[in-house]
Formats: structure tokens, sequence, C-alpha cells
């Protein structure tokens, strides 16, 4: 069976990242490995990690990205949740047989090899679950 | 200086319980190590843990509980990420110095000895965030 091992990462959804970066490095104290655009994504990234998991800080860079749409109707705040698993494929399929509805059927692939998909938010309870295997 | 150490737990408002256990127990494979009524917060809860975070299943028992008005606002979906931190007295005068706007300006001590506060999402670019010592 196909086991969720961890919650990888919680990612958030900013207007101002600057704003964002005063709360969460400079008031909270964490700190910020990567800070980089990911223009496939047309978004600003930012990472901070935690023991095993990150907390991620996503602008939009383009009023015309799924994010931008999703901070336009929602307002800024908690985006979604990744769960780190085992075996993607076979959770997948495994939902799929259980008529979960996914955004992504197949897990894609990221520039650095990881897989993912993303669980619609309709099955999920209003939570749009990203899964993740490393 | 105080430290976050980790995500402690997601909690998720739902407004169905056994549905949204369908989905986190049943489809994903999460085991539910607790699902118990919390009077004093109006409220249903389910712990799901990971290795080392939970998820957090939160169902209004009430309508008037602080959950149940956020249901109603926002629908179900996700609702805060907690951060376990290694000295909360001193992380929360920190942000006060900050002046960052704090729910619990003290820490509240649950029935377990925990010790948590509740950062505003004024502050925060819209999350609540809840901060606990264990």
């Amino acid at each position: 069976m196909p086991q969720v091992k961890q919650i990888n990462h919680v990612a958030i959804v900013v207007d101002d990242m600057e704003q964002a970066l005063s709360f969460w490095r400079d008031a909270l104290g964490m700190e910020v490995a990567e800070l980089r655009d990911v223009p496939a994504e047309k978004s600003q990234v930012a990472f901070l990690p935690l023991r095993d998991s990150d907390v991620e800080l996503v602008r939009p860079a383009s009023a015309d990205s799924g994010i931008a749409k999703f901070l336009a109707k929602r307002g800024p705040g908690l985006h979604h949740v990744c769960l780190e698993v085992d075996d993607i494929e076979g959770l997948l399929a495994q939902l799929h047989a259980k008529n979960i509805r996914l955004i992504n059927e197949q897990p894609r692939i990221a520039a650095d090899g990881k897989r993912y998909a993303f669980i619609h938010p309709e099955s999920a309870g209003g939570v749009l679950v990203e899964l993740y295997q490393i």
C-alpha cells in the first residue's frame, strides 16, 4: 500500500514578498534558504526550511497565473499542503479507483527530478493537496 | 534567539467529518490516531499523525464557535499552520517588539500541558499561525 510519509511543505500565497519576509524571516526568525523566480509558473518563490518540512512563500509574477487568480479570489494566505509519499504512481491509481478528482492523473516531473501531482480541492474538502515523491 | 523548529500540524476545517475521513483515511490511507469531541472549543477533532507533523481535521459542533464562523465565511479548507518552537515566551516577546499583532499575548496552556498561542492573520499575510511548545 502506498503511504503518506510526512508533510513536505505548506505553501502560502503572498502579494508582497518583502512584507511576507518581514514576518516569516525577520519576526519569526526563520531562515530563507532560497528566493527565486520560477518563470514556468510565472511566480517568485521563497523556501524557508524547517526540520523536515518547508514553508514556501509564493508570489504571482503575472496576473494570468493560477496563483494570481487564487490571490484575486481568496486573498493572501494558505494555498496548499504538500504530502511526501513513497509511491506516487500507486497512490494516484488508488485515488483514481476511489473516484477522487485529480488535477494531474499522472505525476509531473519538476526540474530537479521530483515527481508531483495535485489532487483537486473538490475531492479533498476544499484543500488543495499536492503529492510529492522525492 | 527563540527558534521555529518544525511544522507541528496543519489544521483543516471540515463540515462533515465522515466525508473528510473518507478522503484522508480511506483514500489517502492515513491513520486516524484519535477522534474526539473538544467541548471547550465546541468542536470535534481528528488527528492523523505523520512522521513529525499531524494533519488535524476540525469540525464545528456548534454554530457559535470560532471555527463555525470561519467555515461560514470561508468554506471548508485549510485553517491554520502550527509551528513548534523552543521558547514560546521568548518568541512572543520578540513578535510583540516587532509590532506583530498577537491573538494571545501570553501562551495558553492546553489540557495536556502544551503551551500555545495564535498570531493574528493580519500580521501574517492572511495566515492564521499557531505557535506550540511541547
